[in-house]
């Protein structure tokens, strides 16, 4: 019987699975009651220097759902506090990052690391993961009859144009105008940002993979905010480097965008081994594109899983469908799980895909 | 000579034009210090309520940068406040809408109304504005030596997915969930909704050209939230209505999303005269879909206008390289122009589009 592990694996690699795989971003997160808990007498940062508790947060979708992989418990926005940037979460404002990089001196200010020492939480939270993950706990945990044995574990980070928007913007953006002015204004400044970002990614993963993760998703979650020309010239060549340094570890390698349905052309062109896509994109129409050797990842909407399980069973016949021929395809929602999500909806969608 | 008004009118009859014609979405607002000023004693829903300064302030970009049509100053949220809903613009937050519909009862909640009486404010301001932009004042206001003459007047409303997302959030959003869940829940409720609000739009933009606008904007800000499955299925319907019944009333209707390079073709289902685009859609693309006989307007990034003159300069003929050879074209940004906008920029983009 394949495990799931496998299953994961191999649709990474375009190979023929018996049915999709499937794990959800920010599968591991509020909407969760096991994950407020453990969440409740900690602040964010706390939970992630706490190696046992990230993996437990990490394992729990997995322990409820028995999802094909788990994603590490962490955030793209870590190695930037390894860099030296100050990182907190504010309540109501999400990250807020101190001080905010401007120019050139703000650049050089940037710091390398070594992730064995400055992110030694992360490497003993994967650790632990993966021991769980290849655990008898898990291999007996039969889901359906179909999904039991070794778990996937997945490893990331950002990439670089939306580190560095937060580096620039210092918090989220809905029109990156710092970073954007930046781009046009200082562009040596920004392809700096940029390559140093890469510059400390590349031993970050190596780092994950060392310590057990089996694929690396990069996030670019914010990329879709450049116009296609602009991301192919000033963003691509990092984008590149750093998927060719992540494919060189021997891992498949994900590449993620949020809205953007008008770049996959140049997602492409980092050449990945998946792209993972959003419900903006037509599926059949990424699938022709992508070709047969390069996997597909997505794109339900995520806020179907607020609705009935009447719609959460369609929408996820219907997203399964647009996929089918596609040779290697892995389930999941086209970006991550908003805090009302209803767990319930999570074990109907689940249950659809396999079937 | 060749008027303003005339030039506007020409390119979206896709008609040839001595030069792009050019404005901006959000030219009126807080970028310019005139605005701040006229707008420091009021509240947002007080200015509106007043006819006189809500002209001056629709009247204040042309006064100082010529541009060759003014957008009357209101927002696509009065129509819900005519319908009975609460409105208030809280700072920090922006429009909150009580109470948010979320059923039938709801929906059947909201009334219509007449726009001569409940929005005989804005007909004033119409009215003003038309007498103004036909008046020697701006016949003779000749900036460059080839924009005098008279100004278009756009009016506008939202299109019927965005208003509805507002109606049902209360307020603005990210994820949509309230609004995407009543629509794969309570499809009734919300295709009720949609109707509702295509019945009060169309008086409403008829008001509008009775009191002046020469061309109608139809701002589906947000619809690109949605896959195109969902948006053919569940929108397209009610926006084809709105726009079928805007071009009756004989003006040009402008079609515009934000987001929505994914939707293009659905978009162009509505028949409008001209699709606005932002700086995600590839021009050249947009121009082979469309056709001849449909107008584009965009699609500059607006943060180029926080940038500095070099890069305004050459971002704008960048731009209008791209849509050379488009049968009709008006300049515009892809979205509206952010508070940090610099004006001095405005005019370089300006000079740029004259030549």
């Amino acid at each position: 019987m394949t495990t799931c592990r496998q299953r994961f694996l191999d649709a990474l690699h375009c190979r023929p699975t018996d049915r999709p795989p499937a794990w959800f971003m920010r599968q591991a997160g509020r909407y969760l009651p096991e994950y407020r808990e453990l969440r409740s007498t900690q602040t964010f940062m706390e939970t992630l220097a706490d190696a046992e508790r990230a993996a437990e947060i990490t394992l729990q979708p997995i322990r409820r759902f028995g999802m094909d992989a788990a994603v590490v418990f962490s955030d793209i926005l870590v190695p930037l506090a390894a860099m030296g940037m100050g990182l907190e979460f504010e309540s109501g404002v999400g990250p807020v990052l101190t001080p905010p990089v401007r120019d050139m001196d703000g650049v050089r200010a940037l710091r390398d690391f070594d992730p064995d020492v400055a992110v030694a939480h992360l490497a003993e939270t994967l650790r632990i993961c993966r021991r769980e993950l290849d655990s008898d706990a898990f291999a007996s945990h039969d889901l359906g009859g179909r999904n039991a044995g070794p778990r996937g574990l997945i490893g990331f980070c950002g990439a670089p144009f939306t580190v560095a928007s937060y580096a620039v913007e210092g918090r989220g953006s809905r029109t990156f105008e710092h970073t954007k002015k930046m781009m046009w204004t200082e562009p040596r400044t920004f392809d700096a940002l940029l390559s140093r970002i890469v510059d400390v990614s590349l031993p970050y993963l190596a780092m994950q993979v060392a310590c057990g993760a089996d694929v690396l998703q990069l996030f670019d979650s914010w990329g879709g905010a450049l116009d296609a020309a602009t991301y192919q010239r000033a963003v691509l060549p990092h984008l590149t480097r750093l998927v060719k340094g992540a494919r060189d570890l021997g891992v498949p390698v994900i590449v993620y965008m949020n809205g953007g349905s008008h770049l996959l052309d140049e997602l492409l062109a980092s050449e990945p081994s998946a792209l993972a896509i959003d419900w903006r994109v037509v599926p059949q129409v990424a699938s022709a594109k992508v070709g047969p050797h390069v996997a597909l990842q997505g794109n339900m909407d995520p806020i179907v899983l607020l609705a009935d399980a009447a719609a959460v069973r369609s929408e996820t016949a219907r997203t399964l469908a647009a996929f089918e021929g596609h040779p290697g395809y892995v389930f999941n929602v086209g970006s991550g799980f908003v805090p009302a999500t209803v767990p319930e909806n999570v074990a109907v969608a689940l249950e659809t895909v396999r079937g």
